[in-house]
């Protein structure tokens, strides 16, 4: 930690240089001794106003009655200085991973001469920065022994077609040529892919990291497709098709297919337990499997682990969408549901995690959720935090999370 | 190939819709009946003129006495519709991927709507598309096995640090598990890294399409590092630099190191063939191994070929970077030099293939090499083509050497 620590006192006064296409050197960023950060952007000179956007501005808590305190960042307007660059210096950042983008006269862009570009989900391109110190230095290749990644192609029986997944084996899994190691399976939300946890949710430096710090026990992560009508990433696939495919995802369903089964995910989700059980060397048991996910993808890690017994020791709810009258197939809490839960309770798992932010849309939501935990005797371990409904408090979350497991 | 030819038919006249961050939707880019390209950019009202930018625009051929003959894209002004986009239809395009990008009243940027962005080497952001058909169907996901494509760090005894490689090991790789397979390595040019096959370069996608049509061996295909003085990608590591480090390259050498080695990368490069031939199920000899590279990658695979005797049964050099009074230690092709190609072809290649483009910057420069190649009795293919110094080339320059693989 001492060296991820003096590493990240690098990062002070950084600047990001990148040639334009043609023309004057702007510098598209500058990381200040302060941890403030100072946005350039070179825009026509026809333009009469520039805003900077991006969760890094200040934000203000706004109230509403169905999702409860939101934060919502104000577009800043840039000074042009004398060089006729459009300039913004923003507070000192706390250490994070920051997305931003502009409005040029009220048409939403990035720099491309910033080239750490980032797409989120389907419909989101961005640029990013790091504040680099304390928890953020997880989110940075670092000097430590670092995991394989890989995409695996894998044929669904239940989809009866080929999908994909990524899946991280831990440094010492190729040395260590016949130890077998424990799952973490790892779901994205909704407009995501099975990309969505190493780009924004730095999935792979941050297991890397907190294996290296003996934080972590060496694992495998999988981190799978949980989009039903698609077999990978939308930009792997469709060069032949205008249609977005549905999410996986109620309210998307619809569109897509008629008389969904809401759990065909959950159910499908054995073939990808056996074929990693079959292709890795894992620990095939409930002791060596732990599933987690944000938002879509933690109500699919709490539909999987309770609809598939015994199979998963530890579940990690972020910030879980969890609106009773959308999100299950009755429009609520069915019996059904909480007797899973109470068998869930009563076969015992080691760690139930929810973490979700005091600020976050599915803060509300998952009052019910927990008073139901209560009701059906199901320990767990309830980490409210700052923030919101985003991957600055998901990395966040794995963080904690992944030390817990297979202890 | 039936069935490829069939998919590629449904790629007439789709339109890719994205939704803009807000505002109404506009959709960047239409692929017509005839294979014309209709082009769409929402740019601020405040904007006199937008020019569209790329390489399926038509070009003027230049020629230049140091470079000989080379393609002149000139940017095309769009015109505004009633709806305020601007738009452009180009003629009908051959099948291949484009690269485009703007210029809005002279300043460059991409279109964020269209989320197919490539990052081509490290200070080039484009959108991009896929006139799917023919050759160009290689280059999409289709519905056949897929190979597994990982990030695979390796210790370098000669660097003494971790680096970064891609590996492809093909569809079959995990089923036959004992069968041992060849191994493909192949090269980025300058100011590229070790993603730009995938990207650009489209090689996982190639390698399956060629491997299920039966056209291409079974084979494992190597994409490591180039630059020297970088473990990967600058983007995956550089958070706290601001210096973009010297590629693998003689005119930046001096930039960063005094008395360089002129083949230090072709000495290390044992590292990366012990690695593979220790992790994977190769075929460790002569017989077994490929090299290949683009530009000043295929200088490396030149070089690395006659240097490391016995070794490569295979050498496919596109568009080889081969200035002599540039890219060789005492700027001229030495006696050394000569008697290594000599050695070569006495030694036996089973391959020898050269590409080059006619409007390609390296085409004069190729020309005294094949002279020496004649001299000394090293017999070869020569491949000469359209076209220039891109991707668009070396892409269809994979697609004919790997199926001679191997057979």
């Amino acid at each position: 930690m001492k060296k991820l620590l003096f590493l990240s006192m690098l990062a002070c006064s950084v600047a990001l240089h990148a040639q334009p296409r043609g023309g004057k050197q702007v510098s598209p960023l500058t990381i200040n001794k302060d941890r403030s950060v100072t946005v350039r952007y070179q825009a026509p000179a026809t333009v009469k106003e520039v805003k900077i956007c991006g969760d890094f501005l200040p934000f203000k808590v706004v109230s509403t009655e169905k999702w409860g305190d939101r934060e919502e960042f104000t577009p800043i307007v840039m000074k042009k200085n004398t060089e006729g660059v459009w300039e913004y210096t923003s507070a000192a950042l706390k250490p994070d991973l920051y997305k931003y983008w502009f409005e040029v006269d009220g048409v939403k862009t990035i720099d491309i001469n910033n080239l750490y570009v980032m797409r989120g989900g389907r419909s989101d391109n961005a640029n990013f920065f790091i504040i680099n110190d304390g928890i953020s230095a997880n989110y940075i290749t670092q000097q430590v022994p670092h995991g394989t990644v890989s995409a695996r192609w894998y044929y669904s029986p239940y989809f009866k077609k080929d999908r994909r997944m990524f899946v991280y084996t831990p440094a010492e899994y190729e040395q260590m040529s016949t130890n077998r190691y424990p799952v973490l399976y790892i779901f994205h939300g909704s407009s995501e892919e099975e990309s969505s946890w190493l780009t924004q949710g730095r999935m792979v430096e941050i297991m890397d990291n907190l294996i290296a710090q003996g934080l972590c026990e060496p694992m495998i992560v999988v981190a799978p497709n949980g989009d039903l009508d698609s077999q990978a990433s939308y930009y792997t696939m469709n060069f032949d098709s205008s249609n977005q495919p549905h999410m996986c995802d109620v309210q998307n369903r619809s569109r897509g297919k008629e008389n969904f089964d809401y759990y065909e995910y959950e159910h499908s989700f054995k073939d990808v337990i056996n074929f990693i059980d079959s292709n890795y060397r894992t620990i095939p048991s409930k002791e060596g499997r732990a599933v987690c996910g944000v938002s879509m993808g933690g109500r699919n890690a709490m539909n999987v682990s309770r609809l598939q017994r015994n199979t998963f020791n530890y579940v990690g709810l972020f910030s879980p969408a969890l609106e009773p009258e959308i999100h299950f197939p009755n429009k609520g809490y069915d019996q059904d549901i909480i007797e899973s839960l109470r068998q869930q309770a009563k076969d015992g798992v080691k760690l139930y995690w929810i973490g979700v932010g005091q600020h976050d849309l599915q803060w509300k939501t998952n009052v019910p959720f927990r008073k139901i935990l209560d009701e059906v005797g199901m320990k767990y371990s309830f980490n409210p935090s700052d923030g919101a409904h985003t991957y600055n408090n998901w990395r966040v979350y794995l963080t904690k999370f992944a030390p817990q497991l297979f202890k």
